[in-house]
């Protein structure tokens, strides 16, 4: 499909609206990108590429990355991750305590902070230097070996990470964290650091849209059921506490950031980045929604 | 694809394993059943029929005609529906009234049991007379002029249904119920006791495989955005407290009753009904619930 | 002592102040009273009698009288009655549902609304005509025979009463509720009709200053380890989400009511009752709150 | 009054009764106490001291020391600190963080461990040297210079301290602490560590029952009126969800600690404390709790 045509009117449509919506600031480094930033990048299987606006501008990919870590992982340590993390929906606030505390320092899902805090602690648990391995394979699945951590988003995480901090003692307390603590969250700080532009990040998402096999270097990321799996968590639980209105408007697996990213991929079709810093009260990217929600309307596409 | 061997392995591993879990009892005419009972339906678009074991019992399809009632309202009053109840997994309990009360009267979902009862007040509101119009409409999709409420479950779901009682007087307090209390109820007894069997619950849900027309009859049940978003709300709260265990294992859009029943769908594909009445501890049926998961692995189809 | 000067001086300071505070009108019948009215009334162990304001006005003491269908339903049953409600404070919002689904249908205390339906449960299990018993026995200790319920008043109630009815039937579902519903409530929206003036407000409690008994009749109205208990629960739990700041600014125990009457008592001195319809965020009167605390800084008297 | 008579005959027969209910094990150091310990002492406004079993055995007094810390802080500072710390009873488990993170991050009240965390703070900030600061305070006030603090039980705090560090970094979170994490926690360590006899604790907390001025030296420790509040504060919230019961059944203001320690005292009469390192399901001494109960019972003194 020329996809061309859909994303320049959705794209010149939206860029029409009214800037509202606001950057996210708890952070001091993000609230430095200028809010009106807007670009989008569409790569398909058989390895066509679609783009408009900054797509090809780097930005902070923030949780996203929660789904590469995620990835590899499961793809190391299997189903028995699941015995330290759930699969549901949190239905709360995405770093609420309320429910941690309910279950034991299990959280919810891997997605969440406190899932993705218990992800980065079996990681650190898993390799020697879990650094070097994850940008490894980051690295390897995204075909671009630019990618790095950014020490400057790194360090402005961990200045004000007193929630998270909170979260991985919280755990703690309930024996669900393995390592010493600072391993871990500096771990965590440099997961969150990580910056992609669209093309990057939609290309990097690929091997989810088949099946765990990178249509272009054909090479296996991982199994086809983990795929499938991973991409059933996002659906459920990849957008906070808006993950039912992305299924219902929007209708793909996906995951967003607070750094206005997000991402999406349709089986057997496409991967696709979107990125706008602004975002709606539930955290997610204002304008990132409302284009994915047009595209898969007038594209007729969704999984359901 | 011819199923009949698919369903025949599962069926009888399945029979093997020991009978545990526990019929549900919370209504007295629910506890009647034999907890032995075991069958499984596959209606595809293509109008073949895959079946095996007591697929043609009736059976009390309770929460599963929360779809079916949602379908109607959802055709009949369109997007205004999303003021008064929301599109989000509930992340607790099904019938709790904690997140009820938390949003201010405002349901998660249509699926949990106060979502449901205001979708009955809707349709209450719709009708000069619900129950006949609801029947007529249940008839029309199911192509069955016998499908009918049962009086004796209807009476046995009033005499201990006082958990709904302080569900609807909470919301009625949160002014977002607008009809008589005891007539709202009385509709939604009698639509959890509606009976199918899983020939007829598999067959009923195919409009929602096709983008609302029923392949079938050819007729337009309701509009394709509105199908694909019945299939989105159906994945992301149609198993109570364990969607995300259903979406990761299962991969399909359903709904569970607590008869043992469970109906998914799978776009372009079939609809599938399953009933088991031993239940596990998030109410949902135990050999359905793995039944499916085997069925998704051996076919190798999911959505995602 | 002599405590006219004191209650004239707090008085006419308190009535210079800001009118501000709302009236309760989550029943129309409540709305209906002037907001500027103001009463305090005095009654000592010794039969003096001080008297400021308002002090022979009626009105509707709502809450406080969950005090005396507890004082009745403890004299009759004794200490079987905390197997169905606790004495500990509530921590959350008046009539909140979270807390008593939580517990499983036993509320925190018997003052909160969901505690004092269980109480009229009790008492309409312990008596053949609750109405007209409740009623003889607090006109015998208040030595007042005018005392009435207000139909009115217990009608508006009844009109507005849904979050009540929830609690009940959220309660007899876990089978804490042992009557017909609609008889409990009816004994429940007459108790919360009654209407006092100050004066005789502060005498009805007086039995409260003595250890159970009344020292103007010397009858004894209860045990006095029950009384001392009540004082107790009124402490802790008297005042909704705001006894933590009564104990700690006036330092008696007491009781409000959405009326904005409060009645307090200091064993083996007085009772004090004060009226002032104009409520803080809390639900307690606002000018009622200062009054007492100035009343017990001027005084030099605190239970502490 | 001659308590002594008293004292031995509900002594021996809480000696006779079965030994159960369990030490506490949360930090190793707790866990090596003998649990058939039991001391009692009684220091009266008028310099008598009535005692019996391990009253002159040193036990680690644990939360106790929190009213202690919240003394100095309160008279250093005054009524400022409520701007940083509530006065209502929690209604939950004595560190849950759900509340905590409902109010954003304003403890419910300083003598649960968020609140307590809050205290050190505030005396962190308020003094050069808080460490030496609070000893001297405490050995004026306990008129022993011996009493200090215990690096064993700090360093085992330490050691086990994930919740409370979850706690601190979740208020840091809603900028409720302004001192360095690592410093106040080393404080609250500290003051958890100390320990005392029953004889030293009555006598140390003797100052409460006579409006803040030491009965023994005649010095003032505290205003009349922040002495008042401190006790309705100990009366509200001193024993986690046991308040209620605790007034309900002793009726008098106190404190407990998990060490098995619980003082309580009688305005004007006297200060007394209990020893016994058993604790039930709440977290409070058994046999404390059942011997304060029969000797209020006995003495027929409560302040209701």
């Amino acid at each position: 499909m020329d996809y061309n045509n859909i994303i320049n009117t959705i794209y010149f449509s939206l860029e029409k609206l009214k800037k509202n919506g606001e950057v996210a600031t708890y952070i001091p480094e993000l609230a430095k990108v200028d809010p009106n930033k807007f670009g989008v990048h569409i790569t398909t299987i058989d390895h066509q590429h679609f783009s408009i606006g900054d797509a090809n501008e780097k930005f902070s990919i923030q949780s996203i990355a929660k789904v590469l870590s995620l990835t590899l992982v499961y793809k190391k340590v299997g189903e028995k991750i699941w015995e330290r993390v759930g699969v549901e929906p949190s239905g709360t606030a995405f770093n609420s305590l309320v429910q941690l505390e309910y279950d034991k320092g299990i959280p919810r899902n891997p997605l969440i902070n406190a899932g993705a805090i218990v992800i980065c602690d079996i990681l650190v648990s898993s390799f020697k230097d879990p650094k070097t391995e994850f940008l490894t394979f980051l690295r390897a699945i995204s075909g671009n070996t630019s990618i790095d951590f950014c020490a400057r988003i790194a360090e402005s995480e961990k200045q004000t990470g007193y929630k998270n901090v909170a979260l991985i003692n919280l755990m703690k307390s309930f024996n669900n964290i393995k390592n010493d603590i600072d391993v871990v969250m500096d771990f965590y700080y440099n997961l969150c650091s990580i910056e992609m532009t669209c093309k990057e990040l939609s290309r990097t998402f690929l091997f989810l849209t088949t099946d765990g096999i990178d249509p272009i270097s054909n090479k296996k990321i991982i199994s086809e059921s983990k795929s499938k799996r991973i991409n059933a968590i996002m659906q459920l639980c990849g957008f906070y506490d808006e993950a039912g209105e992305f299924a219902f408007k929007v209708g793909l697996p996906g995951k967003s950031g607070v750094g206005g990213g997000i991402v999406a991929i349709h089986p057997n079709q496409y991967s696709i980045a979107v990125w706008s810093p602004r975002l709606n009260k539930k955290g997610n990217s204002k304008k990132g929604m409302k284009f994915l929600e047009q595209f898969t309307t007038k594209t007729q596409l969704s999984i359901f």
